[in-house]
C-alpha cells in the first residue's frame, strides 16, 4: 500500500480507479456477472482482502468472501458488503465503493492490531445488477439461504447458462445452498453505497443513514375511451382516454407529494394505434410507487385506484390497473441505525436519515438478520454512467464512520 | 334502370353496392387512385352518366367528367362532384355517394325534360384519399387550375410514377394544366358527402348544410425536463415533463371546449427512452387544432402557446411547439348555403348548419368559385371502414334536396 492510512480518500479513489480497469469494454466500465472482467475484479479484490489480513475464498455462487477473525475462532460475524458487478457503461462507485470501503476498514483494524469479539466478513457480491441473466441478487440470496436453484439454469443472450458461467468463472463446484449462513452466526449486515439520488447533495450532507430500502409496486394502467376523427367529433361528444389519463397523472403526482418519502412515477405512456388526426381510443401508462413503509405504499395504491376510477367515471371512460411487480420494503434495523447515527455524529456530521429508492443486496437479508446501510453523497444524484462521482473527502469520512461502526459493534448496545 | 325514379333510395343503394364491387381486394372495398379497380369504377360511372343523358370523358388527370348541357351551348356550369377513390378497407359511401347522387340528379332532370339555363357537370374525382401517392386532391386541383406538375413524378410503393399510372389508367395524354376551368365558366361547386361525424345523428337530423371545411393546424409539442431515478428522486426535486404535459393536455381540451366548432386533439404522446422506473426527461405529443374560422383557430393556437409556456415555467421545464402542417379554412359560400338551406326546408327538414372537420375536394376550389356541401347523416359517425352506413331514406331525401338545389340554381338569387 502506497499510503500509510488505508482510509485516506486518495487511497480509496486510487483503488476505485484501479478496479475500474477490470472491464469488458476498453474506455468504459462494463462488468457483467461472471464475465472475465468480473473475474479480473474478483482477483484484485481477493488480493486486497489478503493484504488487509483476511482469509479469502470465492464461494459457489461467485461471491468473493474475506474473513477477518474475531477474538475466538468461529465467532459470529458482522457482514460488510456490496457488489462488484456493474451495468453497461457504468460508474466506478456503484457497488465497488462499498467493497473497497469494507476492505479498507478491516485493513485499518488489522493495522492497528484491533481484534474484535466478533468476526468481520467482507463480501463482494457478484450479481446485483441483473443484466446478464434474468434473475438477480443470486449472490446475496445464496448467503441468505433463499437461493433458488432454478436460477442456475438461467441463460444469457449467448445461450450460456449461469451454471456454465460459474464454472468458467472458477467458482468451486458444489451445492450453492451450502453457502447459506446460519442466522445464529451472523450479527448483521452493513453496506455502504453511493446514494444514487440527489437528497444528500441538496442538503449539503456527506453521508446519510438509510431507514429502509423502499418497497415498490409497479402497475400498468389502461384507459379505454372511444376513438374518433379529430376533425369531425365535437369536443362535447368525446370520450377521450388521454384527457382522463392526464387527470390521473396529475392525481398520482399530487398523492405522492402529499406524503414524505412516498414517490410515484409515470415513466411510460402510449396510445396504441394513435395518430395526429385521431381522437385516442385507448391510453396505457405505467405507475411505479415506492415507499419505505409498506402500509403507506399500499394505502397510496388503494387511494389512487379509487381516484382513477372516479376520474374514469366522470369522463365515461373505463380504466383498469394491473400490478406487474410488487416487493415489500426492507426496513433497516433500528438499533443498527442508532449505532450508525452515533458513528456519524462521532465524526461531527449530522446523522440524517433517508430511505433508499434503489434496490441493494441488503434486500436478500430481509427477515434473516439486521441490516444497515450508509449512503455517501454523489454528484447530482447521477448513477449508472460515467458521470457518477463521489468526492475523496466524502469517501474518506464515510470510511472512517464505517470503520468506527464495525469496531464498536461488539461493544454492547 | 330498374326503377322509374332515379332518386329512390333503393336505386341509389343498389348503385353504391354495385360500385363497391370495383375493388382491389375481394370481400372488402379498396380502390386506390388509378388502379384497375379505379378504372372499373370509372367505367361504371361513365355508363351511368351516359345513361343519365350526359356526354362523358376521362380527363388528363383521371377524373370522370359528365356534362349535361344547358339551354345554350357552352353555358357556364354548376359542378357537382365527389370522389371514387377510397381508402383501404373502405366504406361504400365516402365519396361514391356524392358521385352517385350527382348522376341521379341529372338523370331525374333529363327524365323530366328539364333543360336549365346553366350546364351541370358531374365530376368523379379520383385522388381524394391520397393513399397511393404522397400528394392528394390532384383531380380537383387540376380542375381548379392549381395542379402542381411535379406530382406527375410522385412514386407509389412499387416505384410506379403517377404519370405512368395515368397512362395505364387510360387517361388521355396531354398537359394536365389544360384541365383548368376558367372561373368565368363555372357557377360554383356542390358536393354531397356523408358527415363522417356523429353530429347529425346526435341531433336526429337527416342532412346538414356545411358552413366551411375546417382549417387545421398540426404541431409537435416537446416538453423537456430532467430524467431521474424513479426511486431515488424525491417528488419535490423533480422536473417531470409528463406532469407538465398532462396539464397542457387538459388546458388544450378546456380551450377547445370553450368555443363552439373549435376542436383540439392530442392524438399521440411518447416518452423517448421512457421506462417504468425512470422519471421522464422528455415528452412529445401532437396537437391537431381545427376550426371553420381561421382567426378563431389562430387565436386558439396563440392562447395555447401562452398557456403551455406558463405551465412549463411554473414547473421549471422547457417547451417548444413546432407547426408541421397548416391549412386555411375553406368557407362555403353564404349565398349557396342559403339556397341549399332553402332546398332542405322545401322538403320539410330543418336547415341545420355545421362545419366539416374532414377535408374534401372542395378544398381545391377555395378562392376560385363558390362552393357548397350537403352532409348526409351516417351511423355512429363511422367512416373509413366497412361499418360506414347511411340509410336509403336519408340518401333519397338528400338526393331530392340536391336535385332541387341544382334545378333552382339558374333561377335568380
Amino acid at each position: 500500500m502506497s499510503d500509510h492510512d488505508p482510509l485516506s480518500g486518495s487511497v480509496l479513489m486510487g483503488r476505485l480507479d484501479e478496479l475500474a480497469h477490470a472491464t469488458s469494454e476498453p474506455g468504459v466500465l462494463t462488468r457483467l456477472t461472471l464475465t472475465p472482467a468480473h473475474r479480473e475484479a474478483a482477483k484484485l479484490v481477493s488480493a486486497w482482502m489478503r493484504e488487509a489480513g483476511m482469509s479469502v475464498r470465492i464461494d459457489r455462487i461467485g461471491n468473493v468472501v474475506g474473513r477477518y477473525e474475531g477474538a475466538t475462532r468461529d465467532a459470529p460475524a458482522l457482514l460488510v458488503g456490496s457488489h462488484i458487478d456493474t451495468v453497461r457503461n457504468a460508474g466506478r462507485f456503484d457497488g465497488n465503493l462499498g467493497v473497497v470501503m469494507g476492505i479498507a476498514a478491516v485493513a485499518d483494524l488489522a493495522r492497528r492490531g484491533c481484534v474484535l469479539s466478533h468476526a468481520v466478513e467482507v463480501i463482494a457480491f457478484g450479481d446485483e445488477e441483473g443484466l446478464r441473466f434474468r434473475t438477480t441478487l443470486t449472490g446475496s440470496r445464496a448467503v441468505a439461504g433463499v437461493f433458488n436453484p432454478s436460477s442456475l439454469a438461467d441463460v444469457d443472450a449467448d445461450g450460456v447458462t449461469r451454471a456454465q458461467a460459474l464454472a468458467d468463472f472458477g467458482a468451486p463446484r458444489g451445492d450453492v445452498a451450502e453457502e447459506a449462513r446460519d442466522p445464529a452466526h451472523v450479527l448483521g449486515y452493513i453496506e455502504a453505497h453511493i446514494e444514487q439520488g440527489p437528497v444528500l447533495e441538496d442538503r449539503e450532507l456527506p453521508v446519510g443513514v438509510v431507514t429502509a430500502i423502499n418497497g415498490a409496486t409497479r402497475a400498468e394502467v389502461q384507459v379505454r375511451g372511444v376513438a374518433g376523427h379529430a376533425g369531425t367529433l365535437p369536443m362535447h361528444m368525446r370520450h377521450d382516454p388521454l384527457s382522463a389519463a392526464a387527470e390521473m397523472i396529475l392525481a398520482i403526482e399530487a398523492r405522492a407529494r402529499s406524503e414524505a418519502d412516498l414517490v410515484a412515477t409515470v415513466g411510460t405512456i402510449s396510445i396504441p394505434k394513435g395518430a395526429v388526426n385521431v381522437v385516442p381510443g385507448e391510453v396505457r401508462f405505467t405507475l411505479d410507487l415506492r415507499s419505505p413503509v409498506d402500509s403507506a405504499r399500499n394505502a397510496a395504491r388503494a387511494d389512487l385506484e379509487g381516484i382513477m376510477k372516479g376520474i374514469a367515471k366522470s369522463r365515461s371512460v373505463e380504466t383498469t390497473l394491473r400490478v406487474t411487480y410488487e416487493a415489500p420494503a426492507t426496513p433497516c434495523d433500528p438499533a443498527l441505525q442508532a449505532r450508525l447515527s452515533a458513528s456519524v455524529a462521532h465524526f461531527g456530521a449530522a446523522p440524517f436519515h433517508l430511505p433508499s429508492g434503489a434496490g441493494h443486496d441488503a434486500l436478500a437479508f430481509r427477515g434473516r438478520w439486521p441490516v444497515a446501510m450508509l449512503f455517501v453523497r454523489c454528484a447530482g444524484g447521477v448513477s449508472h454512467n460515467n458521470d457518477e462521482y463521489a468526492s475523496p473527502q466524502d469517501i474518506e469520512l464515510a470510511s472512517r464512520i464505517l470503520t468506527h461502526f464495525i469496531e464498536g459493534f461488539g461493544q454492547g448496545a
